[in-house]
């Protein structure tokens, strides 16, 4: 039985975000131990004060509940729709803000791993990220992930 | 040598849709077991009558075989045509359908799951899926991931 | 302790084509095995001369480090200038290239598989794709998988 889910976070929308944080969380309350390493975009999730910002895109995805035309969901204030809709979907449906998520994977002891390279990259401090996390690489994640692990990327 | 392939569906546009049904009937054609766990866009592949009803985007996919710029592919009915020139290339190319692979996926064993949390978010009811599926949460996915298992995301 | 990383490349992006080759690149770095199964968009990456034409789209992704409203990404010339503004804080971080990147897998000894169903889909030969690769299907990558690999799909 593995014991450990490793995740890498990849995208920094709204919709992507949710899935890392609520299975590792999940993991946690299933006595196992859990890592997410945060890489290009997903590093969003992880700046400071962003969580509850993320937004969803309305075009490019035809799976959307209320689809719209591309030519429509790419007017100016389609994409704060289509965010607003979907963090009152999960209010209704009780699910957690994404701030308290990540809050709780911390509690949890959800190690949360910050991708050096695209710090580098993209020009980001460490104190533009939330307290509490690790940085590290590519190498740091594969460790963690060659024990036993679920490894899963988003 | 693991026993078991572990999917996790979110996205549910027509191309996104083949992967997961592709993976997981190869996995039982070779005496594998194999779920996969249907959560956000990836229910759509699950309701009823849908598979086949399944688009690609064809904007914001530098990657496109037949690449049109955004500005007209944002434009109504380019949905629309690229949808039909992918299904047309996979008919070609004698790949099944999604709802002739789902249904294939049932009959070889294959654990569908929709997600439960999703369905309250998005306002899904249990009668507008497929029926003979089961319906779950990240614990299921993870209870069967968790043992000797091929763990993939799409 | 996992000997193998499995990667499947579904996206032909140049912001999705990095995590496969960076991870898989690090792998061998320490002492493991890497393959990547180059399948749908994936593909593209494998094509003679293409990996550093790779583009990012600037539309459909709020998570952009320089957002820009969709209905400005979509103009013509947005491509291209998301597409420049990447690769050069690639180039300014010291990352090494797509092309370079590569090379170096294979030169390490990274096995590159190509989708043969994706290939037949898209009307891809083996001459449009990168010498020394390998062609493979859905049992190709689960065979490799399924022994005490790492498996991850972007």
């Amino acid at each position: 039985m593995s014991k450990k889910l490793a995740i890498i976070a990849t995208h920094g929308s709204l919709d992507a975000a949710y899935p890392p944080l609520i299975l590792a969380t999940s993991a946690l309350a299933m006595d196992m131990e859990a890592a997410i390493f945060f890489t290009f975009y997903g590093l969003e999730i992880l700046k400071k004060g962003n969580a509850d910002k993320l937004k969803v895109a309305p075009i490019a995805n035809p799976a959307m509940p209320m689809p719209v035309p591309n030519i429509i969901g790419m007017l100016p204030g389609m994409t704060a729709m289509a965010t607003w809709m979907m963090n009152n979907w999960m209010k209704k449906a009780n699910v957690a803000k994404l701030s308290e998520l990540l809050e709780m994977a911390q509690e949890m002891g959800v190690r949360l791993i910050g991708c050096q390279m695209t710090m580098d990259v993209m020009g980001i401090k460490k104190e533009d990220l939330i307290d509490g996390i690790e940085i590290g690489g590519a190498a740091t994640f594969l460790e963690f992930a060659s024990e036993d692990a679920i490894a899963l990327s988003f």
